[in-house]
């Protein structure tokens, strides 16, 4: 299989952290419905392909997301996993009605989804910039009194459909009450993926500059304006070492209506290798699952290293 | 329509030059047959919005690309583009046969196209790694003779389908030559886009280790492997200040067997305006020039920008 040669780059970290969000930010944008067993599956080949965390799924009312209604179902399907706790699985949970039901089944890691910008915080989380805080709070109190682990998303960091530009100064503040929370690590997501990579460096300077710490930073670019591996390397340059990217790109087909343009896992794991930045993944198992996923949902993977790949031969 | 905010980084050119190629390297791939008057209209929509150079069409010899075979009817349909000489529409030849065509009809800027590898020498040539610069040599003579300015493409300088890896003195070495020649210009290409940012950090040190001007120095990169724009990015951090790109992609959809992935001239232009790095290219004359042209094509283009503005929106 070809490969990319790798030309190391001083200054980068030896090792970064991928954190795989196709089970549950890819899959929750499919119309196709996945059978839990499918899913289940799906979960196990990338844990076997390396992906050192795997967000399985959200508890969320099952009535929101119906492709993620079955997330109890799913649980018990990668029970073994769960137990085994090798690989974190965490899982997004809203409120603390959803915190329960993750808890009940044994997992040590949660998502919750704060927002950047008024507007979405209203539209998403039926709350005020403001208010999503006392939201969150007994979630994030509850689950670190249970002794499990809580990621932050922050969404729209870079640009909001409604509000347009999105001050770098009130993303940070978002993220330090997030971190005031309790929050261990916050996922800075472009959600619509408008940013370029001076807006990243700016935004992880800025956190830099207000005493936050970098090394609980993750990123998460969306691909919609194909900015999202320049993104990636601009936070890598910056000190970031875990970055979201969904497998096979799912989840982000450029060409459907419903796409939200998920970096693609493979692409990033690509410009890593060939940076010489590990990553623990092996490319060739995770395109073969891609591969196969895409099979299920009965489209091409919109991932460029999957496709050319795919195609067996560039010559 | 949407656009990126504006986040400046230190240290970048304030202005850079984007050297269109879809004319001429986008369609040569296609295989829909299109009319000479639509490439006409297409060059002309392309330097109405603002491109500051347009390689119109290759005067290599009929037979090897069906698709520019019509080199000459081209570009007696441009001739007032050409005469006027505000916008240089550079064009392909292969040998001083091609080059007395391109004469004839008042052009003024042409590209050879050399290899930095021994097999796609051979194959692209028929001509060794070395013997290249023997076959070249009165070309690009004849062409100064004339006043005319000479571009030289290198091909497969990050990766070859054939050999391998590519070593970085190899590609100096054959660049170090092709400007020794007469060359202005050396468009460095990333041919089976396999490249990562180190790597075209590094090859760019190596041309200015050697004494060899970076100013004069362009990138092609493509897609295929989806590192165009991040490789884009590390250049332009390096000092590279003309870039490659097709518009719309052209020549490159990443799903069809005969993709070569060009980076799309609207990708780079919203990361540059990102950046707050002018181009001059004004992003919806050319985005509609895009969607125009696919629907020429058939099909839809795989700029990543194209598609989102195309669907007007990413709420």
């Amino acid at each position: 299989m070809r490969a990319p040669q790798t030309v190391p780059e001083a200054g980068l970290p030896g090792r970064v952290t991928i954190y795989e969000v196709g089970p549950r930010d890819g899959l929750q944008n499919e119309k196709t419905v996945v059978p839990v067993a499918v899913k289940a599956e799906f979960v196990r080949r990338l844990v076997a392909a390396g992906l050192p965390v795997v967000e399985a799924t959200s508890f969320v009312r099952p009535g929101w997301v119906p492709q993620l209604a079955d997330a109890a179902e799913l649980a018990d399907e990668i029970a073994d996993l769960i137990h085994d706790g090798r690989v974190p699985l965490p899982v997004l949970v809203p409120n603390e009605r959803g915190l329960e039901r993750a808890l009940d089944k044994g997992l040590r890691h949660v998502a919750i989804f704060g927002s950047a910008t008024e507007t979405f915080a209203r539209r998403n989380l039926n709350r005020g910039l403001d208010e999503q805080f006392a939201m969150f709070e007994p979630t994030v109190a509850r689950a670190r009194e249970a002794g499990v682990d809580v990621r932050a998303y922050v969404s729209m960091c870079f640009g909001d459909p409604w509000e347009g530009d999105v001050p770098i100064d009130r993303v940070v503040d978002v993220g330090k009450r997030l971190f005031d929370l309790g929050a261990s690590q916050l996922s800075l997501g472009d959600t619509i993926g408008v940013g370029t990579p001076g807006h990243v460096t700016a935004l992880l300077r800025a956190f830099a500059d207000a005493g936050l710490p970098v090394d609980r930073l993750a990123v998460h670019f969306h691909d919609t304006y194909g900015q999202a591996l320049a993104n990636a390397y601009a936070a890598l340059r910056a000190g970031v070492t875990t970055f979201d990217a969904s497998a096979g790109g799912l989840g982000g087909c450029p060409y459907a209506e419903s796409a939200t343009g998920n970096l693609a896992t493979e692409d990033l794991v690509w410009m890593l290798h060939g940076l010489g930045v590990e990553s623990g993944v092996d490319l060739e198992t995770l395109v073969s699952t891609s591969n196969w996923m895409a099979g299920r949902l009965g489209r091409p993977s919109p991932s460029r290293v999957v496709a050319a790949l795919a195609r067996g031969s560039d010559k």
